[in-house]
């Protein structure tokens, strides 16, 4: 089966937090395929990978990269597709650097920027998309809320029993 | 024919930049409502906006917000639906307050955010999921891709003008 | 007895930091009650609690939180109570956009802000609200402050002891 | 009629911002004295005004200051009432050198912290914690909200009315 | 003659800063060409660009972009010639968001940045680029730093004056 | 009479700035001299000023200078006297540039830094040194302390009138 | 023999930091006193220290605090003495806190800011102001910076050699 | 043979970070030399390696400082060679306070800034100048394009096995 959400970042040192995004998709039953494209040092691959995306059937696009991080808006800039930034910690700059590089995209070309290092929102963010054409994700996608509400009354639980 | 995206916003303050997301979906031809949704004054009329808007037939949420800019994450935890969230410069802050108050949501609940002001890009981010089933406005957003290249060679002619 | 100031937290991964305004409290002999109320996981909860805090006899109401820290402002703009805002540091942003996040509310809806982490300064805060009708914890308060300059004074001697 | 509420600034320039937290309280019925106190020009004032203030009758200040914004942190630092602190905005630091100077205070010390220029905020948390003791000031709070609601529903009117 | 020096911009609302780099080769007598390159409406024209630009005979390339301003990184990943960037300030947040996205490149693929909106500066760092192969250039780069010490001292004199 | 006081700055566009210095200095009755001298057009100058500082009689030293600001910690390194250094904001950065540049001397190297744009403080803090050998001046400081609360008392009385 | 600098810091913690204002002033002959003066424990001791310190024979005060640092700012509004102020790194915002909050002073208040946690150079600078009045210390500054230049030789060799 | 670029920095310490300079320029076959020139120690020194740098045949000097890091801009005010400077990170401030040091010059002296401790695209830089002028360098630089290229493609493969 052809992936549906590509996760793509800008160097394998990136995968360490790009790895949650793939869960979340893997735990709402998102097909996806991973690999590195940079924008500095393959710009053909680049150019490639987001100029094919949506033709391969892939809906959406959740791209990683940190310092000046351009691989986000470059492959947002050759696709119709959304395309997805996470903005990686990697430089004393603690990922302001990549926050900005990735969310102030120029009017006309549009980035959905998740926070520092939250891949996992960037995962999530792709299956709401992917959920729009897909009820049984948008149903895992309720499930996950309620195991959210689950999981905060857990902790709820923890935090007054540490009252004494 | 009903809304296919709700454009909101915090304050009728925020219409002079929020406006610029409607034109955007005007311009593509995608059915929009716009109206004001205020975290902080009708927290009520916001649940119940954004659990609502899925079975009302919305597919995307685009959101803008100045200062504590709560409302596109708040809405986010009540939908499954992607929400687009706009940091709106109101504060002496340049408007990184509402940046950091957008972007920096805890993982498990994510905002698409785009740049500081740039409703512009939150309408076409929109509009770019709105095409992932509706090949009408995916067509409309390759004719806009052109109509970018074009605009940007006359840039490049009058600049080029410029140089005696 | 039933509590006077209810502490509040997004996650109860903040814990280890709102501790300090609990033992706060504790000193003060303020009671209070403590649990997980996440703006986002659970904002129904977060609803009913804000909405009947005041009549269950709450005075103050102590909400921490991190990144895009929505718990205190949206626990604000649901009841009259006052509400004390900490900035807890959990991203790598140090805690700035939590500060932001909770100081830069709408005018209309105020947090009582304190510094990032400093979980302390919201029990005491909260303390000082309190004794307005509470002779007893006024004079803990002045007793606090003896003590706080006694501290100070034994630092001192410290200090000139340093110098040989 | 003794005032309930304090409000001084470190110098008449503050005037301008620091009047919106005057006419908050002059509209919630809340009895306010107003002054200038200068942490850095008139000390003893300060430690004067600071360590009567509980006496006189004053159950809250409200203390607006720029820059190296001082004065909220040393009037709290005399005085077991709780302190609002506003930072104004007056150098070329758009006024987070004053946010950092007041919301930064060490342990033990606090100042409830509004946003940059906010003074309408320091009014209306001064009013919900004068509230506590006075019914009165609690129905107008409650009031004030139902007006906020139908004001941001004028607002959701005119915006909806934008969209032709 | 052929251009030794290109200067391209991302938008043509970037002239009226770029123009300061082309009157700084002009004064130099630097042959230079000028154009608008767009990284994000036109990645082909980039790319296009700079693989060229070598054997067109250019030996440094000028690139100014504002907000997330990819241009100079990408163009200095497609060329091994010096390519200089400009931060240009034209979102809310003063150029910083500029200034990251250029100078901050991941090591391989260095970009040489000054300072906001300094295109004079970079003009002048292309023409002391060029200036190693061509001594006229390295002469009236002597001879504007002659010039610039008169000026200063001309500012001297009219300080001098200043103080009665 | 010799200047006790030497106000410099890198340009003369920095004039209006610094003249707030020599103002406080006229006002003191400090013996002052004012000229530019540039750390990177007239660096020989600056050296030959700065070494014969001590030696022609000077104590102090004021420089200011704005972005990359290097004149008050080059000059600082090359004398002994206490150099005192003005931040100014010259460049869309808010002089926070120049704040870094100047105060975030290496240690063996101070530079005496006050606020940005705050030439008014580098005059006095001059003057606060020379007072220390020169009873006079001294005097006219703790006269100078005077008229600060006078000035604030009718700043008291004016915001005290503006309540009605 | 009597102090001629008093280095007082807000807290005992400030210690490790501020032992080397003394240390640098030990090396330099000069004599000091220590000790821990709080700004917001311990106001009136602070008046007290600040009011009689000229009259006690102190030329300089050095102080040193953290996070919303008052300490040097009150202190050099309650004598005519210069003082000089140490931003010191103990929140998580790295010292930016202390530096706004110590270098953006009201004009009529001046400090003597050096950088973040740099005790280092505020000893220096002390001892700078102290050598106007005192040649033994102006000449053993003159040594100082003879050893600066030799320790930099030093490392130069030590860089050179390694360099294969 | 005589040294083609020139590394310096302000201290051994920065020897780390600037190693990594030095390694490039000796991948790529650039002579260069190293050595420590402190602006602020050895002011005499850094004028006469500034001067001489042209006329001893280098083209390029590489400058690495921190804090406020006057060095690489000093020597470019010297020399009307290229001038290439690396923000070292070595204050609580994360290096923003070097990188505004370095790259916000004054229109007229240019400083190639590169990323906050990225002394390896400092050496890259250096080496795409120098390469101008030598095409061996030229080819080595090519070839090392194609390295990254191989490198990226080696990261892809590996990540891509990361997903099951």
């Amino acid at each position: 089966m052809s992936a549906t959400v590509g996760v793509i970042m800008g160097s394998d040192s990136d995968l360490k937090v790009m790895q949650q995004a793939a869960d979340m998709l893997e735990q709402f039953g998102v097909e996806y395929e991973m690999t590195v494209v940079s924008a500095h040092r393959t710009p053909q691959r680049m150019y490639d990978y987001a100029q094919s995306a949506a033709e391969r059937g892939l809906q959406v696009i959740v791209a990683g990269a940190g310092g000046a991080a351009h691989l986000p808006g470059m492959v947002a800039s050759m696709t119709r597709l959304p395309v997805v930034g996470v903005p990686v910690n990697v430089t004393p700059l603690n990922g302001v650097d990549a926050l900005y590089s990735i969310a102030q995209m120029p009017a006309g070309i549009p980035v959905a920027t998740v926070g520092v290092d939250n891949a996992r929102n960037a995962g999530l963010l792709a299956a709401r998309i992917v959920a729009l054409g897909d009820p049984a994700v948008a149903e895992r996608l309720e499930a996950y809320r309620d195991a959210l509400v689950e999981k905060a009354m857990k902790g709820a639980a923890r935090v007054e029993a540490a009252k004494k």
